[in-house]
């Protein structure tokens, strides 16, 4: 079994107890909780809490710690801190400053001796394998990456801080006419505006002046004022039934060609009934890579692009060989 | 620059330098051919053309010998043998005996401290890569595979073989139902022949009995009887005109929970203008990982299972980790 503990309990670690559920070679080891461990409620009772400023305490205990906290500050920070206590799996987001992050967890790893996987999940991480992967077959070509259909959390915040707004949810849905074109044709410009639009569902305060906030939210600049934005006012009742979940998805999609005449296409594509859970499947797939690559003696960091695809399966070499190849 | 050999110069090997074109950090050395050397119009007259039996005179000028002869008698031959003299790529696609030709190569490999990834190309190949992803990241789930739209060309045979028939080709077709229900629908069956509908396009003698010929196709038995089989008869002038591609294509679809209420589904597609060119670009990207990899000292044989997909970019890690994450 690989012992798997997790750092950080919000809708990412919740998910990654469930994935690991799912593996039958994984088990949970400890949830750490910069809370009181005593406060901190999990839907398995059997799993330990213990404060994340102990983890030192349980070195020898976890095979791959996976980092469960947000990109903006947790990780920055505990990214580089843990990977010198354990080997690791994140999915730092911040695409801007992965090199640092990497250069920074990189040396934290190599000077004692872990392996820590940086930016895994779907985008980055699955979504970024496929676009090495297209881009290294059809290198005369053209990549687009759409998203959704799926909730944006900043848009809906936006909406949320406009006055007589009680809750409100965006959906960014991608345009099927832009990704059809992105199929099918050769360079095209499509902007990510032109290739996505916003659904909002709004409730508001009951005498709030619903054409006020509509207008408000369709000009605002930045978020809305650029693209086909609707704007759908639902009961609070309707916002909790319908649209408490976190769905996501997208494409990415490349056509190239390998000669004057012959167009190729290449997709990948994800519908996901919930973004938190999926990316927390993910996380659980590459620390099996982790722990696999760690005792042939790899060290340091590493992304995606330097596991094959092999080391996330359950299954050895040979048997993947007959039977998936 | 890779030095690319080439051993074969059918569809494949003609896709395969135009695939080595579009890669700047390629170059094609050599075409190995059975024929006389002298008898072989190619292309591109700069490369040079030699005898397959002469092909140790050549062990020092190639880096990575691709392998395009056809699995049914070329390759389980050439695919040992010159594993001894190369590092190779091939696309070695008869699933049921892969263990044995992979051992085989293996032996070959090893021995001579050679390096040689078998079984590359679609399917076997990218597909397979996705079939390992897919249900390593939802392990509760289930996988479907269509191939098309694209030529068959055992079927095109059969066709051909019917008394008055000059010309056929065979067009397997996804069926969109079908499609839509791997996407969205959990714990389905699908049969291969549910999944799938066949097109057959006619070129018959000028006093054949048509509709003799369409019974004769669409009673075929294995062939044809348990599919929706469409026949349309056209002319050798349009035969020539509008089905003289090798188009193909296809999807590997899964869907899987990651807990009680949570559907999530990944998705792999593609739409082929021309198979063998394709192939050989997947073929020529294969080849760098394989040159990378032996660099690093691995030997003996792989398959794409072992293939991290940063080996397959001509770009380095870091400009990846920085561009493509």
């Amino acid at each position: 079994m690989i012992k798997i503990g997790i750092a950080g309990y919000g809708n990412l670690g919740k998910g990654l107890v469930k994935a690991i559920g799912k593996n039958d070679d994984m088990e949970a080891v400890v949830i750490f909780t910069r809370r009181d461990p005593a406060s901190l409620k999990t839907d398995d009772a059997d799993i330990p809490v213990a404060r994340l400023s102990d983890a030192k305490q349980w070195t020898d205990k976890i095979d791959v710690l996976v980092l469960c906290g947000g990109s903006a500050t947790d990780l920055p920070e505990q990214g580089p801190d843990l990977a010198k206590l354990f080997d690791t799996v994140d999915s730092y987001d911040t695409h801007a400053r992965i090199p640092e992050y990497f250069a920074a967890v990189d040396q934290s790893a190599r000077d004692t001796g872990h392996l820590s996987l940086i930016s895994s999940g779907w985008d980055p991480g699955l979504f970024s394998v496929m676009r090495v992967l297209f881009s290294s077959v059809l290198p005369d070509g053209q990549e687009h990456t759409f998203w959704g259909t799926g909730v944006s959390q900043g848009h809906s915040d936006a909406i949320r801080r406009i006055p007589g707004v009680i809750d409100a949810r965006q959906y960014t849905v991608p345009v099927q006419e832009a990704l059809e074109a992105a199929r099918t044709r050769q360079n095209i410009e499509l902007t990510t505006r032109q290739k996505h639009r916003r659904d909002c569902y709004v409730a508001a305060e009951e005498h709030a002046d619903k054409k006020a906030i509509e207008q408000a939210i369709v000009s605002m600049p930045n978020y809305f004022a650029d693209y086909d934005t609707t704007v759908t006012f639902i009961s609070e009742k309707a916002m909790r039934e319908n649209h408490s979940r976190l769905p996501h998805g997208g494409s990415v999609i490349r056509r190239g060609r390998t000669s004057k005449n012959s167009g190729q296409m290449m997709e990948f594509g994800l519908q996901l009934e919930s973004n938190p859970e999926f990316t927390a499947s993910v996380l659980a797939a590459y620390a099996r890579a982790v722990y696999r690559l760690k005792k042939e003696g790899k060290t340091g960091a590493v992304s995606v692009f330097d596991i094959p695809v092999g080391a996330l399966s359950a299954a050895d070499s040979e048997s993947l060989r007959k039977t998936m190849l």
